[in-house]
Formats: C-alpha cells, structure tokens, sequence
C-alpha cells in the first residue's frame, strides 16, 4: 500500500510518501515540505500549498491520503490556519477521487514510537529507523509526514468515511462498520488486515518497536 | 465594484454576488446554495464546494469575494467544517487571483441592520430591501452570502493582506496602513472612498439604515 501522510501547516507543510508491503516493511517513496511566505495574503498561500499537494499525489501516486487533525484543546486562533490548510489538502484529495484519514498528533506518535508523548526528536529518530534511512528527515516536519504516513498503513482506523469528520472503524476482522461504501483500495486494505490477523501477527506498534530497538 | 460573498458551510454554504454603484446602490447579481450530502466523506463534500465555488467565480466574475469567520467564542469540534470550508474557498479565491476579505458575523450583520445582535429574520428582510427584492432570500444561507458581499461593498476593511490572516485596513481616506501591495481593485475602491468622503458622505451603514428605514 502507498500512503502520502500530510503534517498540515500554514509556513511548512509536510508531504511525506511510504510504500508499505504486506509483511508492513516500510519504504521511503519520496518527502518534501511545502513552504509559503508570511508577505503573502492567507488565500494566495493557501493556494499554493493546494497546488504542491496536487503536485504531490501526481508525483508519488498514493492509494490513500493521511493527515494530522489539529489539537482539540489549541485555542481557536492557533488552529485556524492549520484547520483551513487541511481544508485546501481535503479538496485536492478529494478531486483526486482517493480515500483519506485523519489521525491525532498522539495517534501518529503512538504508531511509530510506542508512546503517545514522544517527543519530535523521538518521533524523527524512529522514523529514519523504520524507513531505514542514514540520517533523521529534516526539518521535523518532512519527519512527521512520512510518521503520519506510517500511522495509516499501519493502523488504517482512521478513513474519512460518511457523517461529517466521522471515521470508517476498519476492524482487524475485516469487517467495516461504517455506512458508506468503501473503495477497491479500502477493501483491499481490510481484506489485507484481516489476513494478517489470520497469520497471527502481532500488533504492528509493538512488533515494529521490537524491530528497532537495539 | 462586484462582490462574491460566501457564507461557509459543510451542509448548505450560501454565495451570493451583488454589484454597487458608486452612490453605494445594491443590485443582485445572482445567489445560489451549494448542498452536500452527509452520505458522502468530507473530502468529497469539500471538494464539492471548492468546485461550485470555483464555478460561481467564473459565474458571476467578482472583484473581490468576502466570506464570514467563524464564531471564536464556539467551541473547535463545532467549527472545524466550517473552518475547512473557509481554506476550501481560499484556495479557490487565490487560484482566481482575486483580493479576499473576511467580516465576522457581527460585522455583517451591523453593515446590513445597523445592529450586530440582528437575528436572521431581520438580516433576510433588510438584504431583500437593500438589493429591493420582492421577497426576502430563501434559505437564510442564501441572504447571509448577500449580506456578506454587501457588509464588503460598503465597509471594505476586510481585506486579507500579509501576515497571517492579517486585515488590511483601509482607512475612510484612502490611506492604507497594511504592508502588501494593493490590486488594482482594491486601490480603485480605496480612492473611490476616498472621494465619497471628500464628497461628505455620512457612514455608509447609518445612511442605509436610514435609507431603509419606513
């Protein structure tokens, strides 16, 4: 599965690509940031930001599209950039016809860390372990990108489904609880999961912590 | 000058366009609601939107396209569509090229009532009489995106410069305080105020109101 994971931010936006096979071995496809200049109105870089994520999904070419939802309990003027830029990232993921999922900070860093209080140096060394790389992806928000990446196809519970903001609840069983058809990807996906399960993997968190401790 | 204004929403999200003369008389140019349904993922929904918004652009070829800010004082789960919605029409307004401003729902309601406690009967009524219509716009999504594009035409101090969400303020006398370079629309407003104060006009909201008033 090919997941492009997006850390949403208004001066530096992370784009982040994984490919992640069956066994969940987890490979670079390609990371960038996005950046946009404060000289410019909020609609223009909110513009530009739209364009390098349809940029980014012609380039890299995800099934699925993962994203950070901002913090509930940030006050309303902080997040509202960061609210709008995943409203611009929704459009082009949108028009591109792909599922999407939304996953919270603590989420993404359970998934790649183990722990949900990790902090972003924890979060940047454990991502260049996972995707084998020589050197933590800088700045942290390309780090994030590939995390929020790596969060999906690991967890996959957090597909925009029907409902406003609702999330499709994929069990590891395979069965999908949510009203609205899932697309071929989706049901891939859950079909995958579900054989894993079969084979008697563990949970994915925990076995990829083992994996990267010395 | 010619004025898009959008009232932002998952469900029904309001755009309505009027033009003003330079004496400040309304007329309708057009106004429509975008529905998306709850059935479909949000994404979809705001993708949706992005493209009826896009298409009333080209429709009704504005100036300058104001939209209303979410309430602060609601609480983030509640605005959060809403702020989607708001990057969603931002990037389509950056993509057009055109100046954007942004009023809260107090503003707009004193630009058009005189009063920024006005309910949404009393927003319907004074829009159909400003744009003289037989009947007051149907639904109240419909009026508040006239009423938005008004409380622009008259006030003006909206429009979105640098800096983060940062208003440009354009004074009654032409003088603009803000950093960016203004378009050429928004400098042929500014001296279009210019003169109308020159020429003695009073506040433009109590000469509506005024005007309006049996």
């Amino acid at each position: 599965m090919r997941v492009l994971g997006i850390d949403p931010g208004l001066t530096r936006c992370g784009l982040g690509a994984v490919e992640v096979d069956d066994s969940r071995r987890a490979t670079l496809v390609g990371v960038e940031v996005a950046r946009t200049s404060p000289s410019l109105a909020t609609h223009f870089r909110l513009r530009d930001i739209a364009d390098a994520i349809a940029a980014a999904i012609g380039r890299y070419q995800p099934e699925v599209v993962a994203i950070e939802r901002v913090f509930t309990q940030d006050n309303l003027q902080s997040v509202t950039p960061t609210t709008q830029v995943m409203g611009a990232a929704m459009v082009e993921v949108g028009r591109a016809g792909l599922a999407m999922a939304v996953y919270t900070p603590s989420e993404v860093k359970a998934a790649v860390t183990g722990s949900g209080r990790a902090g972003k140096a924890q979060v940047q060394h454990m991502v260049a372990r996972i995707l084998s790389l020589s050197a933590p992806p800088q700045p942290a928000d390309a780090a994030d990108a590939l995390a929020i990446a790596i969060c999906h196809a690991w967890r996959g519970t957090g597909l925009l489904g029907s409902g406003s903001d609702s999330a499709v609840e994929v069990s590891l069983s395979g069965k999908v609880s949510s009203k609205a058809p899932l697309t071929p990807a989706q049901q891939a996906w859950a079909q995958a999961q579900a054989m894993q399960k079969r084979r008697g993997a563990v949970d994915p968190r925990r076995n990829t912590q083992r994996k990267n401790t010395p």
